[in-house]
């Protein structure tokens, strides 16, 4: 088994955000859930992208939001994702690149499907409301798959939202045999995805299989995946099934479990709270890159809620300030 | 004569900004001089493009951004420019729109050339540095301009910029010809374009046919188009041939030189700067509003200085705050 050459490859999204800010009676209108995720279809992201107001385009996507995070701190991040070739493909790759992130997946040409949006709205209670047309993204299949470049990283870091389609869900499971194979770790976000129908199941065989080294989720996704709403026992639960489990709170902090040890920290103090789209895609951006720079798991969760703390500050779900500068790693 | 029913409508570039930060190391690599604006054949775009770090998209084009300002103020506003058939052409026209601002030119169908961008390059000291590659932009006709929108706006706006190719040029002449027949008046921003070689002579036999009623410049147009370079000198032989003259002066504030009348104003009172890309053309946009309300001459003075104050204060060349408000025209 040779060493890993690479921090963290994730597989995710590739997702051009394009963002604009919206009062609640829009959402009403629209019937979007405040805070939610939805996918589109093509005509209905036309409809919505027309009624909703002037928008800024950004590079996202959860796991790439969270490799970009990786190398802003100092990591070494590479992504995986489905790009078509098409203008807002051209701009994922550049930024993805830009930012040192290596990103070598080939667009798919001739490609019937677009790259990826998310029209994300704004209120301005800072809340995302996340409406996801996936387009050329979920054409990732395990053919596409650079094995090799996942044999390389310590950590394959995979995005609970790519887990639906059954191309990427097959290259998600390809590498994570290939992963343990190679004696690295797999990490897992639930991303929100658990509540969409049919995936939790999927979800709880993996990790049943043990699949899963270190698993994200939120307080939500910790319920869905559960089936229980008492925080002490869906904990209980699913720390039972994973090595690592690390579980955001917002505003109430985090905690992570490791080798039947807890530990709980409270939310990084902010100044200003614009749009908290990408909190917990740089929240696990600080908890692996500070894993991988070898460092207890408290110092690895307080890394966590300063880079959750910066994206959150203004819109955007990628860091703008100096991020290696501000976690000290 | 029939009446206005629109205030006013700008033939311009329709252009996606590219905005990205960097330092003046940077600028000095790529011999980029710091607040200028260069003109890049697509090969060299794409070259500074990947050299460039991880950027924003957002809609942009001089005229296209004072149109939104003035639309964001309350105003009337229709925009004329050419797009190409393609994904940030989309962009460009939602943003438009979602503004409120009229824009009916059809997208150019195969097109070889995209929709134009321009990557702004941003240093520390919020200077821009404008590299445009035009695209589909310089492809606009005579053939593709609405008369009749032209002949409803009280104020037809010219940008410089789009002075140079032929085809926009002479969309632009016939502009003028169109308006001013139905009895309108042409405004024209020098957009820094003067100091293009060739331009100076043809904006100058524009002005000398009495083609421009209001004419808006910064100190350095001024200064290139008087040819001399003191401020009173060149303000004497401009305001000659212009019945109304504007000039802006950054920190300086601005002035206005109109029936042999001199207002001066400071700059208006900011609390952040952060990229001063998009000050010139919503401090034209403040002027022009103000005027189509039928304040005075020191009334548009200022709200074009709190326009221009507003947009500097943050990243994109488009108004973000609540700019009615803040003009309470």
């Amino acid at each position: 088994m040779s060493s890993a050459t690479i921090d963290i490859v994730a597989i995710g999204d590739a997702i051009v955000d394009v963002i604009a800010t919206c009062d609640e009676a829009f959402l009403d209108a629209h019937r979007l859930p405040k805070g939610s995720m939805q996918l589109l279809t093509p005509a209905a992201a036309d409809t919505l992208y027309n009624a909703m107001g002037s928008a800024r385009e950004t590079s996202g996507g959860s796991a790439a939001n969270t490799m970009a995070g990786v190398a802003a701190m100092g990591g070494g991040a590479a992504f995986i994702g489905q790009t078509a070739d098409d203008q807002l493909g051209k701009i994922f790759a550049h930024d993805m690149r830009a930012l040192g992130v290596r990103f070598d997946t080939p667009p798919l040409q001739d490609s019937p499907l677009p790259t990826g949006r998310c029209l994300i709205l704004v209120t301005p209670d800072a809340q995302r409301t996340m409406n996801t047309c996936p387009g050329a993204s979920h054409e990732l299949t395990t053919a596409r798959l650079d094995e090799d470049l996942v044999r390389s990283a310590a950590i394959v870091y995979l995005e609970g939202y790519l887990w639906g389609p059954d191309g990427p869900r097959a290259a998600m499971e390809r590498a994570v045999a290939i992963a343990h194979d190679a004696g690295r770790k797999v990490a897992l976000t639930l991303s929100e995805s658990v509540s969409i129908a049919g995936r939790k199941e999927s979800f709880a065989r993996m990790i049943d299989a043990g699949g899963i080294d270190l698993l994200f989720a939120n307080e939500d996704e910790l319920f869905q995946l559960a089936g229980r709403t008492d925080l002490e026992g869906a904990l209980a639960d699913i720390a039972a099934k994973v090595p690592t489990l690390v579980v955001t709170r917002g505003p109430a902090g985090a905690m992570a479990i490791e080798d039947g040890r807890r530990i709980d920290i409270p939310a990084a103090p902010l100044t200003t709270l614009v749009d908290t789209t990408g909190a917990g895609d740089l929240f696990a951006a600080g908890f692996l890159t500070a894993r991988c720079k070898g460092t207890d798991l408290q110092r690895q969760l307080w890394t966590g809620a300063i880079a959750a703390a910066e994206v959150i500050s203004h819109f955007g779900a990628r860091p703008e300030g100096d991020l290696k500068a501000m976690v000290a790693l």
